[in-house]
């Protein structure tokens, strides 16, 4: 419950929607473990999370904005490492590759 | 730019989309005077606005939650006394009684 969380947008850019809506989806699937969450408002396209001052997404080294339970992933290993998130945990680890060719093979028919 | 806002809001009562809701609103209004807005779950009924570690609003003393433009109002005369908040200062000001018999009365007909 003293976890805190950060989220910095670009009010230039008019994030504040999605950040406030990640900051929900956050603050409800993280109810027992974030203790604050924080809307930090910026200039010049700068999109972060921040977990326990790791910076877990940046939207400048990434090149785009996180998936929400790609992001939920990112926060969980940060703040929760043992916990399982349910179905967003049944997608590929954001470790491994997004190639689609390391989707599960089709059985073979026949 | 350097003004912090702080709510804290009760999980147990699922407060979250009315503090965030709140958030968003004063985000939006005070998007040059604010430099971080936290959301901090908490129980028991809690319902606060703090500013600049000023508590501006208390559910449990005021016994209700603040009209949204009352609370614009109310951080307003914390972090940027100076400023005009348009239509939302046309209403009565926080210190007024809401008594309804406060109200203009109607010119009398003839």
């Amino acid at each position: 419950m003293n976890n805190r969380v950060e989220i910095r947008y670009c009010t230039q850019c008019r994030w504040l929607l999605r950040a406030a809506w990640m900051a929900q989806e956050l603050l409800t699937t993280f109810d027992q473990e974030i203790g604050e969450l924080t809307l930090k408002p910026g200039t010049g396209g700068i999109f972060e999370v921040w977990a326990d001052d790791t910076l877990i997404w940046s939207r400048k080294e990434q090149g785009r904005f996180p998936e929400i339970t790609e992001l939920k992933r990112l926060v969980r290993d940060e703040i929760a490492p043992g916990r399982s998130l349910g179905h967003a945990d049944r997608k590929e680890g954001p470790a491994q590759d997004t190639d689609a060719s390391a989707a599960p093979a089709k059985p073979s028919a026949g």
